[in-house]
């Protein structure tokens, strides 16, 4: 099947019902097409070709297409794409991004590549606004109607990536693409080549510090080819406490200009004189940006929703598209805290970069949002007071730029507690972020997944104040499970218990994978032992149970490497087969993320049944051994 | 013994060889009075009150202390010291540093805490400037001379602590100290203290993308507080490209004054007004900074080292004074680089923060000095060519706020070597950070000890570009080992063989403990292997004698959590007791460094003696395993 194929064929068929007619069928000619033609080439050339083959449009206006791809997806960020929507159409006006199609010049690999097309190379660092550019692409005949539909539902990302046709890809943090830019334009300027380097950022993302470290050494190097386009909308995930300073940027880009934004025929002015012109520059394009993240309300469904093409057909199974919100689990991270300062009296002091929402802090505690600035949400803890609650509310990934600080934080102050979002969905992250906080001194990580458990992590950092206390906060939605360590956090409650006598196997899982194997481990029956704790302390009978085993398997839903089941084979020297994230979390929504790591409901089924069935009586020798761990 | 009699009795004694008359008989006086008289209170305390008992002051100018500390300790940052010592002396006589002596207001643990005393809070951002202020006092009555005798060997460490009288600790690294001074700005203003932070901070370290995100946060949060002073000798450890911006500090800080930064009246007037003022402001300070170490030259050695009080005492052992410098083995990164480029014709592209100097860069590969900014150092490769060498150099906790923008280069870019210095200095350093580059994706760390060794790293990289490679650059000075695992990079080479059949025990370490453990091995003769690799991966004749011993011995120099000898009982659940670094590390010189971690040469043979003589028959079962691991 053809890369593009693969890529859209069952998340598009999964769209239909959520469709307009005219898009039904547009996407059902596309995957006529799809199956009959040859799209055996790239992506991005399957792309324009597809385009090509199927020329009709179920609409003319990008800023159309964006809402329906937002409303098909059920998810994103339909506002900040919104908000950059007439910057990227000054860029095609400009021939930044080729009218040919998307990525010309993309070829395979991640690593920024220059294009040399066009009268200059577009660096995309605001990461989420890949649905701008494919959007405008439709509407000028360059891409086709289908893989949009399949937007954050297992088909297209929305996040920038060279596979789709940019010349760099985006993965992590925010203001990577700053430094993309400057690496591309320093080296341009180092081979003597006469071109400028154009990157789309926004307010929010100049507020880390790695995009001043990229700026001052921008003008430090004397670089006169860097076009920084700041969609200056006064917002990250919420409003900026003050507007992007002017002056600061002019400190190291020398000239700044200012257009309005929202209005393409300016932006495209302003950023041609500046193309034109000798030196780097700041373009600061004023913008108008609503709330972050797409929800689909009732009114705005009742208004632009269409009609179904026709009734879901019971074949393809249900419907994968979003059912009625249950919250997230970290959105109770609020609540417990409000509820752990009534009971303790202790006022939290709470740094947020820009994660109140996430956290569901509004309402419950007050808290300072730093902005877009995870090290700094760190450094503010290191003055105040022995008996303040300090708490840093960010994403796990981002503190892997904070390391240092965050060892300063947990060497030095008492009463930390550090909340890392567990984000699966569609932005990505780092697989290892909660490894490496659990191998930062002083620290303990837990994963709660239940009410009881996540206030019992609170109340243990109230018992012991001199460790950090990591709270991994898991981004899905579930319902609450039966199973609690609240009692023992840093043991282990058995979910299926074994029966009387020494068990032949046992399955040991951690957090938020104690969730998905519990369901999972229905029919099996294994026994089966819940741990909220990365880093668990069994007691004597337990110890002696699981090394009594003749297989065990260790399941959790992190990274391998150096995480829950290696820390026990490490530690206990239990012989333990460890199953677990060993890629890196990719772009794509929550059941599709499961999907790849291996822990979606049927995969998990499969690895129980498997290890309940397979013979026990090759008891695990120095061989058997290193080979489970592999 | 009270708290300054164990912190200088034993190195001021050693030092006394280097002392001039004077400074020896004060010395003298001093250790007497100590031993005789009542210390039992708190470090500053006993300072104070053995400042009084012995008035003598070998020395009337704080200039000529500073210098003859660093004479005496034969290393340090003399000229940071210098550089600043006017703007401490302004300080001292604005009362910012209390006139009875150091830390009225210190206390215990090492968060910042205000003393509430004095016209404002100072917080000392240049980590290494305790020196200068030590020397100020001592010439003010209120410092003894014994401590100064013992900086940097074994008594007074160089780096601001507030157990010596400063309302902050300085630990790992530069911007830390901004970040400090925010936080406490904050919190007096929410507490609604009309009270001011004053911040001493340096021009490098100003470079670091967290300062920048602490003076946006303070501008943004409105602090009216914050006087932040700066030491602009245009030098980090190399010339600043640029000098420091004023148009960037008034974006943020509003006000900018400049003055004679070497002219202690100028630099009292101006902070003394800016102190009465009502806003927030910067000062920035003119100086002047030579060399950045230490390094005692013969004719300033013959200029002003005082011929020795008197003969060296052969009773106290051998003289703990620097011997002449072999050169440490992370400075010969240079030349393996240059050979690599010539071998391969491969130009490499190499990026240092301000280190050139500690791996050696300069005369053997070009090389970009990106300033104090490791974040940007790893971005500045992500848009370089495949083909491109990509070299960044820095120490190793460091990168320890980089790790997510490094994952961003793993991931993406090819042909990427990562130098890490291991320092085990007196600046300190995190133990651990070795093991956190280990667990990025798509790298591979070793630790070579012998140029061989470290050219194959090189060498493996050319063979694996998709894998970054991390060469622990370790900051020693020792013989080149006879032993050498260059032929196989991955696996481990015999240092001590054992004899035919399977041994009953042996040793297995890592990198720089192999040079230690090899030493100390020579009286007990245990089989020893020697790992270059942090990962290493034993063929299965080597797996089956290592599984074979009744007990198995790893030493690393290095963080035992996620270490070495975890990863081998993780991966080949391997009952290996675990020998390596458990705390971190402190600020001292490497030989009280190894003393710290029970690294020492006698450290070393007490642990192998012991282990070759413990009983064997004890097969580990379960529960010893755990026991060992402990």
């Amino acid at each position: 099947m053809s890369e593009l194929r693969t890529l859209v064929d069952r998340a598009a068929r999964a769209a239909l019902p959520r469709l307009t007619e005219a898009e039904s069928a547009v996407v059902r000619r596309e995957l006529d097409e799809l199956e009959r033609g040859d799209y055996s080439g790239p992506l991005t050339e399957s792309l324009r070709k597809l385009a090509a083959a199927v020329p009709e449009r179920p609409h003319e206006d990008s800023a159309r297409v964006l809402l329906r791809m937002h409303e098909i997806a059920g998810s994103g960020n339909y506002q900040s794409n919104l908000s950059s929507l007439a910057i990227v159409r000054a860029c095609f006006e400009l021939g930044l991004a080729p009218e040919d199609g998307p990525g010309a010049g993309a070829g395979a690999g991640t690593a920024v590549t220059p294009t040399g097309t066009g009268p200059a190379e577009l660096i995309v660092g605001r990461g989420h606004i890949a649905p701008a550019f494919y959007a405008e692409h439709h509407v000028r005949g360059t891409f086709p109607f289908a893989p949009l539909a399949t937007l954050h539902q297992g088909g297209l990302t929305g996040v920038i990536h060279r596979e789709l046709g940019f010349t760099n890809t985006m993965r992590y943090s925010l203001g990577v693409g700053v430094a993309q830019a400057v690496s591309l334009a320093f080296e341009l300027a180092r081979r003597g080549e006469d071109r400028k380097v154009v990157c789309l950022s926004g307010d929010g993302e100049l507020q880390e510090g790695v995009a001043f470290e990229c700026l001052r050494f921008a003008h430090e190097a004397g670089l006169a080819n860097l076009i920084l386009v700041v969609d200056t909308n006064g917002k990250g995930i919420e409003p900026l406490p003050e507007p992007l300073s002017r002056d600061y940027l002019a400190s190291y880009l020398g000239r700044v200009e200012e257009t309005d934004g929202l209005d393409t025929a300016a932006v495209r002015g302003s950023l041609g004189e500046l193309l034109a012109g000798p030196t780097s520059a700041a373009l600061v394009c004023r913008t108008r940006k609503g709330d972050h993240s797409f929800k689909p309300t009732t009114s705005a469904a009742s208004a632009t929703a269409p009609k179904p093409a026709r009734a879901p057909d019971p074949a393809r199974g249900p419907d994968p598209a979003p059912a009625p919100a249950k919250v997230s689990f970290a959105t109770t991270s609020g609540a417990v805290l409000a509820a752990h300062r009534e009971r303790t009296g202790r006022e939290p002091a709470v740094f947020t970069a820009d994660m109140a929402a996430r956290f569901g802090l509004r309402g419950h505690v007050p808290y300072t949002n730093t902005g877009l600035a995870e090290t700094l949400s760190l450094g503010l803890t290191l003055a105040l007071p022995e008996d303040t609650l300090k708490v840093v509310a960010t994403d796990a990934m981002y503190y892997m730029d904070s390391l240092s600080m965050l060892t300063e934080a947990t060497t030095s102050v008492r009463r930390l507690l550090v909340l890392a979002g567990r984000s699966w969905g569609a932005w990505g992250g780092a697989h290892n972020a909660t490894n490496l906080l659990g191998r930062i001194l002083h620290t303990r990580v837990y994963e709660p997944v239940t009410k009881a458990e996540y206030a019992a992590c609170v109340e243990r950092l109230e018992q012991h104040p001199d460790v950090t206390h990591v709270v991994s906060a898991v981004d899905a939605k579930f319902d609450p499970p039966a199973f609690d360590c609240s009692a023992g956090l840093d043991g282990g409650v058995w979910v299926t218990p074994p029966g009387p006598g020494q068990p032949e196997r046992a399955v040991v899982t951690f957090g938020y994978a104690s969730v998905l194997v519990a369901e999972a481990n229905r029919e099996a029956g294994i026994p089966h032992l819940h741990c909220a704790a990365l880093d668990p302390e069994f007691d004597s009978a337990t110890l002696a149970l699981l090394a009594g085993c003749r297989r065990l398997l260790t399941v959790e839903y992190n990274g391998v490497d150096g995480g829950f089941g290696e820390r026990l084979r490490a530690k206990y020297l239990l012989p333990a087969r460890v199953h677990g994230v060993r890629r890196d979390i990719a772009n794509c929504v929550h059941a599709e993320q499961l999907r790849r790591h291996g822990m979606s409901p049927d995969q998990l089924r499969d690895l129980l049944g498997g290890f309940a069935q397979a013979p026990a009586d090759d008891a695990p020798g120095e061989g058997a051994r290193a080979a489970a761990y592999a």
